[in-house]
């Protein structure tokens, strides 16, 4: 039913954030919270001179790792980066701060690099401090086990997510073939602005800063931004790309022929973690695509689908498999963007279901078959424009309200 | 825990939409969805030369009846409403219109009174006709069974709601006693930007039509529109104020003298309609007033509120009894209103959890104790002004899912 982009690899030992040569990662169990279970990654580029690319929360409110990070991306060239789970080092004050400061220390000393060489990421719970002991005996752990996987750190960064998310492209720029790789945690506080929590991209393409920064935010804004989970847009979301040019390419530039290929590699992984993240929402049973065509604008598409996957009402619908478009319908309606809604076609997988502002006749039984598998999606067709856009969302299931009724204690 | 407002009568004799003088009302059963409900609410002022006002739904896509009722208290005298439930009238094409405009007439004939006097409200499924015939034989039947009671028409314009909400209050206008009645019906699909799905209120004041005009428009921003149950906004959302002048008043505008009594009357009754709406929120068991002192304007002030009542995850933590002051200090800041978080006080019940930017330590079990009742409170004090405001919603329970995964089967 998805669109699968044939240029996505999905081999097991090659995705993820060192699918890309010249990067190593960890992900050990230091205690942060939990006992027995990773919580703390590391990832490293094995070739000096990186450039990088951050995009962060639009929340008031940002975690004390944030401003560690976005300094040292505007100064430094990061080529790694230390993250913990279970603690978000979020509303912490100025102890926050400088704990925040102290994991990137400690990292870049374990690492032999400058200060402003590592990044800094946190996810987990609000409003705790970090146990500095643990976290500190966790990066001297990790350093001693970098290695060419990237399945630990893929699941250190996790919390109520169920599994890990990683995904990788290649494609040829000049005569270099160039590999993008990419992993991210998700589950709850996922919206629009911001939509994951964490998502660390990396290539080996050779690409100039400030057409590494356009490209990280447009795919941002098309991919991870296209998700809700809840309609909460958490103080810790931080996606970053790294690129060290170990694939030997002349260094890529927004002006280069190649670039578009680059450019849609990167996000055709963000793109397939984005997905992940939404079939992974807390207590989803299903992922669910909604494609907005015929609209003004991308923005318009964008906001129009965007409400649809956001709405309490469309999304209980979805888990009780009742192809209920009415909701669809009055969701487009308060996104803010002006249409026409005798305008509106609406299908539920194949089944045309209202068309010429009234309900198309159909059995009901039909509509909600399409509903039954675990992934689902419907199209609203506008007659407003030619321009398109695809959001992803989960169903609201009891397990959410389970969940998040108790997932401090 | 509340303010509760002096001036409002809980007597059950005199609550509702007849508790003005001058206006009767009906609920009947006529079939419209359900066998055997009161699904047809009809309310008249025995009194001609009424005014009106009303606030439709921001909705695109707005419910058929809504531009009849428009049309109808831009151009005539509206002085009766007939209202359905079971079945909204929304997204039915040039029929669903038709079926409106013939409510509208077939209401006025029985009553004998001009189309334009009468205003026509649905609310229940979309994309769904209404049955005509049983539409007209209600009709019929409520106007043989007006009284002076409004229990009847409060029960019928019900949907999912689990109790009928009606409120009063009384305030000398000169030598007269003036009298505000209201009825409203909420439940689902409840959100800023007409909250409420359906609200009438009736006064025996006279008042000039432009000042009850704004009047109504600035009590729904303060009280239907600080109501969120699940964020979906309703195309049939509407809130009619109807004078009667049985008072015997001299004739109300905004420049008199007991102008802001009056106000505050229709005020202090759409405020408690309002929390009764947030109190009976689908699947709800606790009402959730949120409020927010300090800041920089009204406006300010009620976006931030609205955002933690309206945040899934702040929901669900209160349903599970956990004070996750995280949750609010991260609604705060995705709510679009720059603060600063350092300067946040936040309170659950009485006890001070958040101050200075870090946790103020305190017992966890004291904090989850302000959340075991049925009414819950939290109150956030900024460092940005003077302004305040309050939102009230509800929990997000497995009841809501339930709910909304069978809502039309």
């Amino acid at each position: 039913m998805m669109n699968k982009n044939p240029e996505i690899g999905i081999k097991p030992a090659t995705i993820g954030v060192t699918a890309a040569a010249g990067f190593l990662a960890a992900g050990v169990a230091c205690g942060v919270r939990y006992e027995g279970r990773r919580d703390l990654g590391l990832l490293l580029s094995e070739e000096p001179g990186c450039t990088a690319a951050v995009v962060q929360t639009t929340n008031v409110l940002k975690a004390a790792p944030l401003p560690v990070t976005k300094e040292a991306v505007a100064t430094g060239n990061v080529r790694a980066v230390v993250v913990n789970s279970g603690i978000a080092n979020a509303a912490t004050g100025r102890r926050g701060l400088e704990d925040a400061y102290r994991m990137q220390a400690l990292a870049a000393a374990e690492l032999g690099l400058e200060k402003e060489e590592v990044a800094v990421s946190s996810t987990g719970v609000m409003g705790e401090h970090l146990p500095m002991d643990r976290i500190e005996a966790g990066i001297k752990e990790a350093v001693a086990s970098l290695s060419e996987s990237g399945s630990g750190f893929a699941e250190a960064i996790l919390t109520t997510d169920t599994r890990t998310k990683e995904a990788s492209a290649r494609v040829q720029v000049g005569d270099k073939t160039v590999t993008v790789g990419g992993v991210a945690k998700g589950s709850g506080m996922i919206h629009p602005n911001m939509a994951t929590m964490l998502g660390f991209i990396t290539t080996d393409a050779a690409v100039e800063k400030e057409s590494l920064q356009s490209t990280l935010r447009r795919a941002t804004d098309r991919t991870f931004n296209r998700v809700t989970v809840d309609g909460d847009t958490s103080p810790n979301d931080t996606v970053l790309l790294i690129s060290n040019g170990a694939a030997g390419n002349t260094p890529l530039t927004a002006e280069s022929p190649d670039y578009p290929a680059f450019e849609g590699a990167v996000e055709a992984v963000m793109r397939q973690l984005a997905k992940e993240i939404a079939r992974d929402g807390e207590g989803a049973t299903k992922l669910v695509e909604v494609i907005v065509e015929g609209a003004k604008s991308e923005e318009a598409a964008a906001a129009l689908a965007k409400a649809v996957v956001g709405s309490p009402l469309f999304k209980a619908a979805v888990y009780g498999e009742d192809a209920n478009w009415g909701r669809v319908l009055n969701a487009m309606g308060y996104a803010g963007t002006p249409f026409d809604p005798e305008g509106v076609e609406l299908y539920f997988g194949p089944i045309k279901v209202f068309a010429n502002g009234e309900p198309v006749p159909h059995r009901e039984a039909e509509a909600n078959a399409t509903l039954a598998g675990d992934e689902v999606q419907v199209v609203a067709r506008l007659k407003e424009g030619e321009a398109s856009a695809t959001a992803w969302g989960c169903d609201l299931t009891y397990e959410y309200v389970k969940i998040n009724g108790s997932y401090r204690t």
